[in-house]
């Protein structure tokens, strides 16, 4: 047990937003709140770049039951940021680290909480070497979501499971609508998942209901056009019906994405499509297979879609924020929160502590082995993993048949300056 | 009290898929099942295509555990069709009609119940009319469904209430997500509706949750452009973001579709864009405003999210089926149950009976008064209107994280021939 330290502390937001991103802001808001030691909590708007331009909100001065429906509230509610911290090594104690340090000393913080992704992660090993190099006591604590899922030195991150529960569900009724005509048809969905395949992945699911994908491709493997087609062709000639799941950011073995591809229109022009990835793939098997075809994009719902989140992940998600503020009161900085799940048949999860390096600036892909020989599906170890990730319905109110959201006051801090 | 008819049942569904079609379906097959004056009950496989093609389940056969599941279950569980019978009177008792009077001799088919749009209606009463005509015996009803709303002869449409309740959840969502930034963004987000602006007007009904669409298009009001650029500047410059809702109906005032428009794209030349009206604006609007923007089509999800149906949609759809089967068994044929909703406050709607031509081939559009002066919103009204019918949560069962759809066993009928 490391020495007491006393002060405020400072919650902020990065990177997209996810379903239960302000879940874990429950579990910091709170925790931080009934904390004797932390004097006070503020949230930060917009991530570090409310920090750095001193735009605060005082989180004390909330009512509590507006609070406990953050957890069920989706998008960051206090605001994000893409920020990018330079290195302190690099330029010295520049604007931004000096503004950072000046905030801290103004309210008197002592305790820093940064939920976000692998460049959140950066931002925290950032600030913490810089308040130990200027000798400013304060610990510094990540805690991790993205639903792509593809931060390293966790099983898993808060945000993906109700990210993959949003799509399994919306490509198991999607199926169904597919299905509906004795007409033929074929349908694309897109998801999200720039370099990794976990989203995409994620449809797999949708086949324990009876109605899932005939076809998934990840960004793990280089996409084959030609193959692609011939697949499509495969599946329609047995069942008059093919339901393709794509991963936004499947690219050809030079690198190039398949969404950016310039296709060859029917006016004899090459230009870029407009309307993304689903648009263009649908678009060719239209034109080399001439049945019909839709394209889907999921679009924002698969991150914002709390109304169909995981409870699981929502729990986990509060859970990984609560222990972000007894870790740092008991001593720990420098480290990112992560999910432990334990060996065995039963799920079970825990929270623990990496070194914040570890999933600062990487990225963790779909182990090959979990994608089929074709390259057009996952494996069973695949759905072995995900399918824990989406258990549980959320509990979140609602009011007159819609969405009961938090609504904060947001409140800037007070009598702060002296 | 007209005399008794005992002899079999058809049910069959038709035109496009709602979350909630399948309620009917359950209504009408649960207390057809149960009534003594029916002695079989049958399903058709793709609406009337199936009837004609002798391509019947034995309703009889299923589980009444699945069957109950089929209010839960999106999409046409029977399956559909868009066929359009030709009308006997021009064309004589051609192939079809003959088919059908078989098909019904053969099973000694008295009963004959109808889901569908108002293309259904148009069907139900050519059959009608034809079965008096050749003098055989059998009553016909129609069911109304469509996630359009534009049924004449019913207050409102069984699928729409789920439709709605789908646009307004995700238009939240999608307006806290597109909130969640500093910098500015706008989104414009594409919902069905060829020639009736129901369903982008339910956009409206988001603003309860405190984040609703800030402009709303429906195909009643023909498309200005540029009126539209400088509705969306006037929001962006406001708030730094702005929220638009379009149908995909939208027209000029020449009548053309503005998602069919040739835009100049960057490459010089004159091309219809991919990717539907959602892409077409959001590319003016970036090249005329010169920020970040986003088109989101709803597409498929929103005639089939079963998983956020309204329970008021549910319980009505349910209600109509078992309303047909009762008074079509009371003597009624020819007729379409509708639903009336009672004057004052509170919400009240019960079943009645309307003429079948009351629906058929019209088109029931948002009146005007609902509609704000500058064409981009709807008024109180149309609120007032639409919020009662998605109320309710569905109490759809789960497995596994996902949802536990109905599971027929869709036999043929047995020992028939003889």
């Amino acid at each position: 047990m490391s020495k007491t330290l006393v002060g405020a502390c400072i919650f902020a937001q990065s990177g997209g937003p996810t379903a239960v991103i302000n879940a874990s802001a429950y579990g910091v808001i709170k925790t931080a709140i009934d904390a004797p030691e932390i004097t006070h909590v503020y949230g930060a708007a917009n991530g570090i770049v409310g920090v750095i331009n001193d735009v605060l909100y005082d989180m004390n001065a909330e009512d509590a039951y507006e609070l406990s429906l953050l957890p069920y509230t989706p998008s960051s509610e206090l605001g994000s940021c893409r920020y990018k911290l330079k290195d302190p090594r690099e330029v010295g104690a520049d604007g931004d680290y000096a503004k950072i340090l000046n905030i801290f000393r103004k309210y008197d913080v002592r305790y820093f909480f940064y939920n976000g992704g692998n460049d959140s992660m950066d931002t925290c090993a950032k600030i913490s070497r810089y308040f130990a190099e200027v000798g400013y006591e304060c610990r510094v604590l990540g805690i991790p979501k993205t639903i792509d899922n593809d931060l390293c030195g966790t099983d898993h991150s808060p945000g993906y499971g109700s990210a993959a529960k949003y799509i399994a569900t919306s490509v198991a009724e999607i199926h169904k609508d597919n299905n509906v005509y004795d007409t033929g048809s074929v349908a694309i969905v897109e998801t999200m998942g720039r370099h990794a395949g976990w989203l995409a992945g994620s449809a797999a699911l949708a086949r324990l209901t009876g109605a899932g994908a005939d076809l998934i491709y990840l960004p793990e493997i280089a996409f084959d056009m030609e193959k692609f087609v011939d697949s499509v062709k495969s599946v329609y000639d047995i069942k008059k019906k093919c339901l393709v799941v794509v991963s936004e950011g499947i690219s050809y073995a030079d690198g190039s994405f398949v969404s950016e591809a310039k296709t060859s229109a029917s006016d004899g022009f090459m230009h870029a499509q407009l309307g993304g990835l689903a648009a263009v793939l649908a678009d060719v098997v239209k034109q080399r297979l001439g049945v019909k075809v839709r394209g889907i994009e999921l679009s924002l719902l698969q991150r914002c879609g709390a109304h169909i989140a995981s409870k699981r992940d929502i729990d986990e998600a509060q859970a990984a924020g609560e222990f972000a503020v007894r870790a740092a009161i008991n001593g720990e900085s420098g480290k990112m929160v992560s999910l432990r799940r334990a060996a065995g048949e039963a799920y079970e999860c825990g929270c623990e502590l990496q070194p914040i390096e570890a999933a600062a600036n990487n990225e963790k892909k779909v182990p090959r082995e979990w994608i089929n020989a074709d390259g057009n599906d996952v494996t069973q170890e695949f759905i072995d993993y995900a399918l824990p990730l989406i258990q549980g319905e959320t509990e979140r109110p609602t009011e007159n048949g819609l969405p009961r959201f938090a609504r904060l006051k947001k409140l800037p801090p007070k009598n702060t300056m002296v």
